[in-house]
Formats: structure tokens, sequence, C-alpha cells
């Protein structure tokens, strides 16, 4: 049994476009970063494209179960339709306090309709959907959902966009600090877990706008008025 | 029969904070603004209230049928439960062509719950409710959810938010236009009526984001990655 590395950052679905983003912003600020996959040569292979474009990333790849095990904090970067088939693959090795970040959004692709508009979630959200299939003992914690890959994967620029983490507070404000490592990310808490359901909505809308504005590298957003 | 005046904006639910606030920034760059109530004497009231801070104001007040004969854009600013009654109270006297601009946010106030959150509505939105009980030839756009009424009121400094519209291209075009003579505002084409469901649930998180960042004044949000 491994005891998860608190400083390590595992990525499951990491070989994805948000889920590399996020790899390569850790592993650029010098956390350990594991990446998850269904299939572990596809996570050895993300693993060696982050290894090229920051050549002292302290990375790995691993099966999803085994790069859970590696990291207080995970990440769950995987689409929507995805999320319980993952969370079942990685509920029996999670030990208590560590951190599933829901990051999904339940976009109508998941049932084969366009990505402008989402399907409803019977607990309300995707992150309450991750909630409600994890031990008890495990934090859930909702963030990320509106950074664009694109801007996550273009290390030379920061990222230019509040993040709203929502969760219960321990968990949640780790989660908020861990954000704020990725240069140009700002973290607004978004109170409890059931707020996470107007994230992740948004980011249909944001798609429809980086459609509509031609912005293939995607548009964030900034709240005005957030005091200091 | 009075033919609605096509450069002055009617605000039904003049009387309430954002509103009011409206009547004030349009009041402030000239446009002639028709503020309507269910009450007369209330609308009277609140052009008085409109006339004192900007004194060349071109403001009147009318029961909201009488006012809606006034201006072909119509903005409706009542809350969420009001929505359905007052269309069907101004239904008979709008004329073909006239815009009106759906604000409302289906808060669960309207049940008795709190403003963090929201109620479902059958049609999708508050703008698509709208637009299901108007005559098809009167057009029903969506904006300015999420401009906080402390920043529309207080004149002095520009408002600092974008305003997703959305809704048919020539209608949500006008809209964008008005939206913008107010300093501050940037439109942004929101698209199909439908995504107002977006933009107004965002409304009731920002309202717990306020209250947690105590910002009694209001954030609202500018988009990055926007083209100029």
């Amino acid at each position: 049994m491994t005891t998860p590395d608190p400083n390590a950052i595992a990525i499951l679905g990491g070989t994805g476009d948000q889920g590399l983003g996020l790899a390569l912003r850790y592993a650029a600020v010098g956390r350990p970063v594991v990446i998850g996959s269904r299939k572990e040569d596809r996570a050895l292979t993300a693993a060696e494209e982050v290894r090229e474009k920051v050549p002292d990333a302290q990375v790995s790849g691993f099966e999803n179960a085994e790069a859970t095990q590696r990291a207080e904090v995970v990440i769950l970067s995987v689409p929507f339709e995805h999320t319980a088939g993952t969370i079942k693959s990685i509920k029996e090795v999670l030990v208590a306090d560590q951190i599933v970040v829901s990051m999904g959004v339940p976009l109508a692709t998941a049932v084969g309709d366009g990505p402008l508009r989402t399907v409803g979630v019977w607990q309300g959200s995707c992150a309450e959907l991750v909630k409600s299939l994890l031990p008890a003992e495990v934090h859930t914690v909702s963030a990320f959902q509106n950074v664009p890959a694109h801007r996550l994967q273009h290390l030379p620029d920061p990222v230019e966009c509040d993040v709203i983490i929502s969760g219960a507070k321990a968990p949640r404000e780790r989660v908020m600090a861990l954000a704020e490592e990725i240069p140009g990310i700002r973290s607004v808490n978004g109170g409890p877990l059931a707020n996470a359901r107007y994230v992740e909505e948004w980011t249909a809308l944001l798609i429809g706008m980086n459609i509509r504005y031609k912005v293939p590298e995607g548009m964030g957003f900034r709240l005005t008025g957030l005091p200091e």
C-alpha cells in the first residue's frame, strides 16, 4: 500500500486537453505530478509529453487507481460520461482525507448532443455526483471548470482566469491555495459544493461564446469588485 | 393608441433597486425613460427620484400597460414571481416589433426560499417563460441579470461589468447597443435566448459571493480573451 504524497497532485484523465494542461502547469511550478489514465501506456505517453515541455518535471504515469494512491489531491479530469466509472475504479484505494477535485461539466456531448448544452444531473451537478459516489471520509471539491485547456497548456502566458472553488471549508481552502500556484489564476470561494452547478453550467456558455467570437484559446473571466 | 417611442426605454418594475438603477443610467445619458409599476403613484415617485439625481432627465411614470405603450424597448425588471402576471397585464397593448428585455432570475425567494438558490423553470429560463407568454411578433431579449443594482445606482462610477445578451439577432443587437450606452458596460453576444438560463443562474452564485466576501455594492465580471 502506497501512502499518498501530500505534495503530489494526481490528475486522472491527465491525457486529455485540460488534464494535460494542469499537469504541465503543476510540473512547471515544481509539484510532483502523477498522471492517471484508464490505460497505463497512455499515462506514460502524457508524462513523457510533460517532460518534453518541462524538462525538470517530476512527473509519472499510471493506471488511474495506481495514480490515485500516490497523491493526497486527486483531480478528476475525465469526460462527464466517464465520471461514475472512474470513481468506481478508484473507490477502493482512496483513503481518509484524500481530496477529489471535480472539474467535470455535464455537457450534452455525454449523450451525443452538442457542447453548448448540458444534461441534468440527478444530484445537482457533476461535483455532487462525484461526492455521492465517494466514501464519506474522502473530500470532494469543485474547481477548474472554466479554465480553457489552451490557456493551461500555453506555459509562457499566465492563465488570466478566476476559478470559483466550492466544497467544505478545509479541503476547499487547500484547493484554493493549490489553484493559485498556477500563474494568473485567482481563487474565489464559491461556497458549498452544491454551487458547483452554476460554475459547471457556465462552461457551456463560455464554449458557445468561444465559437461565436472565434477564440480558440478560450475565454475566461475575472470578477470585478472582489476585495483584494 | 400611443405609438411606442423608438428612442424611449420603458422599465417595468422601475421602482425596484435594479430597475431604478437602469432608469437613472438611461436618464443620465439622455434617453427618455418611462417607469412602469403596478401602481401609477409608485411609478411617479420613482420618476421624481430619478429627476432629483438627474436634473435634466426626461422621465415619466405610469402604470405598467401605459408605460409599455410609450417605448419600443420594454425592460421587465420585476421579481420572478411577478413575471407572468406582468406579461399578462401588458400583453394586449404590445405591438409588433416591440422588444421585451427579460432581466429576471428565478431565485428561490419566489417560493420563500433564499436568493442563493434557484427554482426550475419549465421553459428553461425566465427569459423563455417571457417569450412563451408574448405574442410571436414581439421580440424577447435576455440581458442585465448580472449587473448589481448598487453599481447601476451609483452614477459617478462606471458599472464595470460585461453583460451577456441573448435572443434573435436583430433585437439582440439593438439591446447590445443600448446596454453599451451605460458607462462601463460591455455587451457580449450570448447567442440564442435559451442561453439565458446560464446567465440567470449565475446571479444566484454572484449573490452568494457578495455575501461571502462582504461586497454590498455587488460583484460583476469581465470576460478575459474576448476580442476587441
